[in-house]
């Protein structure tokens, strides 16, 4: 397995407008998205090479919903890219880590992701295969 | 202001151990230092152009610990490069942000860097200015 580098790193929060107002004010491109699979809005921001993507959940029952009820706003995962997706989920799986996603799924742009159980990894981890 | 990478991201955890055992067997090279004035042991993680920081305290007085006995193990700030960090912060307090740090101190590495009060970034933000 090979990790080229943080893909993105995700912030929770209520209100876009208010996380977004600083990054505005420092001069970064903001572009928007919705994710209904995920009851999300979000912006995103390139930063050199990678992005910060700043979630606003659109309903009671998204799961970026529950993060805020029990944490506030803050960091929600770390996103990185790996070079073949399958193998990185058999080489983890083979290590005894659990993933939360056993097989990977379509995520944003039409990537292939995987997200590591935060129990294995410690954190929020999302896998996400470059695309050739 | 020119924002030109994500630094750094941090995560706090109470065993580095622990949280560093998925890096490790994803073969990740990892670097140990201990940073007295904040009273944390960090494993820094190359990824790509920027790095996970993970962060042990080793006292109960650290600022990790309060962010541990708050939210339990998660990501606790995310640091973006700048090319004048002087002049950054003159930026963002003229726009009325607020700063943790009004003048730059030095962090890791010998850098000067100054972190942005999260009730103004939504975020734990750190600016950290490039090395010459």
């Amino acid at each position: 397995m090979k990790i080229k580098k943080i893909d993105h790193v995700a912030l929770a929060t209520r209100s876009i407008e208010d996380a977004t107002k600083i990054w505005k004010e420092m001069g970064m491109d903001i572009h928007y998205e919705e994710v209904p699979e995920q009851k999300v809005k979000v912006a995103m921001i390139k930063i050199g090479d990678s992005r910060l993507e700043i979630l606003e959940p659109t309903a009671e029952d998204s799961p970026i919903s529950r993060f805020l009820e029990k944490h506030g706003g803050g960091l929600h995962h770390i996103a990185v890219e790996v070079d073949d997706i399958e193998n990185a989920i058999d080489e983890l799986k083979s290590k005894g880590f659990r993933m939360i996603d056993e097989t990977p799924r379509v995520g944003a742009g039409g990537k292939k992701i995987a997200f590591v159980h935060p129990k294995s990894a410690k954190v929020l981890l999302e896998l996400v295969e470059a695309k050739i």
